[in-house]
């Protein structure tokens, strides 16, 4: 069959030339003479696929030399709890800003280990907009501030980074979960403590977790937390205190050789603008769907949009997938449907969903 | 270049045919336009590969209907401060017997979360056998015992699942962890409360950590536990709470499928008890080499040997490799020389050590 356009919000589309060359160096790579799934974490061969990933991923966000980049497991979902009990150190507890889902669910695993303060909601406005930062209010002395800079499920996104020394407060750590926009945009990493996430959305498979922290953070973890995901012993073990996900790893690396032969991330982060904005003028000319998302908070990477009469969801997703447009069911939290447009989402793939939904429209409206 | 021997003790060797399926299908599985890599976790496809590949790991092993298979991430090391958490529930501690390297690793992660008891160990002996089950003292009141059945690094296996009630403790859950001989021998799930391990030495690739626990065992997690790696919840959302490593499974799946076309885990058993014997013939007939574990405990995954005469040490690692049997390197903390043979090495493999081990000695000895 022909390649599909995959709107899946994570795991997610690849580009084809990372899954060609992945497919062609499966039993062999470089002429060792194994693949490298079966490569020792330890040998030479696969520590230069993961010192390359490494550089590759620094230079492509422009990480600065006293942050560590960590390849963990667990997704961002262990993060939820890996983070407290990595930061929350002596203090009592940490801040955390709630624009959707994602950072809601973050919220009440913190609860576990510490206080919570809600330093900012969006909940008021249905989780429709990022609130603007002058009207964050953190707490007295919080281990930091957390925030998710794209919620997946909403489609809200932060079109800024937040800036902790225009709050007058520098001296908190932000902690960003960037899962699913992270390499879609430039950022300013000087602005973060640590930013994590989840790999399958925007980098590669299912299973890996990047962690980017500031090397002044390292080394508070509680007692309690598993040496595996002790954060100072994993970046003093260049994450290979317990065997990484080599696999995973040597595919986000691919992925990473893919954006930089791309432009590196303004080129995509143009492309991204691009993409989105087809998506939503087409979205807003409509008088069929709609997108309930400030503009100035829409996602560039989900796109949640609804038919007006949604009698007729099941006949989109039916026609829809017919059509090869896959995976266009929104989050059963939120209903009606959810275009997930990452970085290996071409601009073909977003003119072939607003051909079919035009045509839909015309059909049924 | 020709496919090498791979003797690293993991990340291991895959079959050549399971590799060949997942290069055929990176692109596009089974018609439906995408790769494994890039299917939602949550679509009726991977829906499909996962139930397979869980059905599959059930029916090799006979794990009974009272037991969940979890698909979890974070490798064994991970585990070592999962368990405790998972299982101590108002117990002070558990029991460990310890027969090496990753043993008493176990046991010492565990003690950051309770009382640790040595029932039984092997030191004395330089970990050189496993402890006679009439030997072990377990404490009054474990939360469970622990034992590693395949030391990695030794070369030690226990030959026999341990019986917790022929030791007059059938109250006991006996924990073990298989990471490096699952798959290879018949073994009596009913003996044990859980059994876990890596997947990247006799399953697939890094980055998938199996437990199979007994039901009765879920619902302990101290609250600390981060709610990803809580079993009870791992298990109540079908290895779903957090996104699984899908990929990783996938190959996984492709392991299974192909030890069922081999005659599932007896015959791999037969082939398993083969290999070992050849090499440790050869070890112990030859003045040149020595193997330095108790016949009764010798690994049949794991064989370490020794030159006797360790200055050639340099000499034999360089001209095996150039011979195209790699990774034969011991552990660091053994030195000497070590060749895994799990499931995917074949006898042929085997024979191509020996007969480069023997004409080194000839050359050199």
């Amino acid at each position: 069959m022909a390649r599909v356009f995959n709107f899946a919000a994570g795991p997610a589309a690849l580009p084809e030339a990372v899954l060609r060359q992945a497919a062609d160096e499966m039993l062999d790579w470089h002429g060792h003479g194994l693949g490298v799934m079966e490569m020792s974490h330890r040998s030479p061969a696969f520590q230069s696929i993961y010192t390359q990933a490494e550089a590759d991923f620094r230079a492509l966000l422009g990480v600065p030399a006293n942050y560590r980049i960590l390849f963990m497991q667990g997704g961002a979902i262990a993060e939820n709890a890996l983070i407290p009990m990595n930061l929350l150190g002596d203090r009592r507890g940490a801040d955390y800003v709630v624009t959707g889902s994602w950072s809601a669910k973050s919220q009440k695993e913190a609860r576990k280990y510490g206080e919570v303060h809600i330093a900012a909601s969006g909940e008021a406005g249905g989780f429709t907009h990022v609130p603007a930062i002058e009207t964050w209010q953190p707490s007295a002395d919080p281990a930091y501030l957390f925030v998710c800079t794209n919620e997946t499920i909403g489609g809200v996104e932060f079109g800024f980074d937040p800036d902790m020394a225009a709050l007058g407060r520098p001296e908190v750590p932000l902690v960003a979960d960037m899962s699913s926009h992270i390499l879609s945009r430039r950022i300013d990493v000087s602005r973060y403590g640590l930013i994590f996430g989840g790999a399958q959305k925007n980098i590669g498979p299912a299973g890996l977790t990047f962690v980017i922290v500031r090397e002044d953070l390292l080394g508070r973890a509680h007692k309690d937390c598993p040496s595996a995901f002790d954060y100072k012993l994993v970046a003093d073990n260049h994450s290979m205190y317990n065997t990484p996900p080599t696999y995973a790893i040597y595919i986000a690396g691919l992925v990473f050789q893919w954006l930089l032969g791309e432009g590196g991330v303004a080129a995509l982060e143009a492309r991204n603008i691009e993409k989105a904005a087809r998506l939503y003028a087409y979205i807003d000319g409509s008088d069929f769907y709609e997108n309930r998302v400030a503009p100035d908070s829409r996602s560039r990477m989900n796109v949640p949009f609804f038919l007006r009469d949604e009698a007729l969801n099941a006949t989109f997703l039916e026609e829809s997938t017919a059509a090869g447009l896959i995976q266009l069911k929104g989050h059963k939290s939120v209903g009606g449907m959810r275009a997930s447009i990452y970085n290996a989402m071409p601009m073909s793939g977003v003119e072939a969903l607003v051909d079919f939904m035009q045509d839909f429209a015309r059909r049924k409206g």
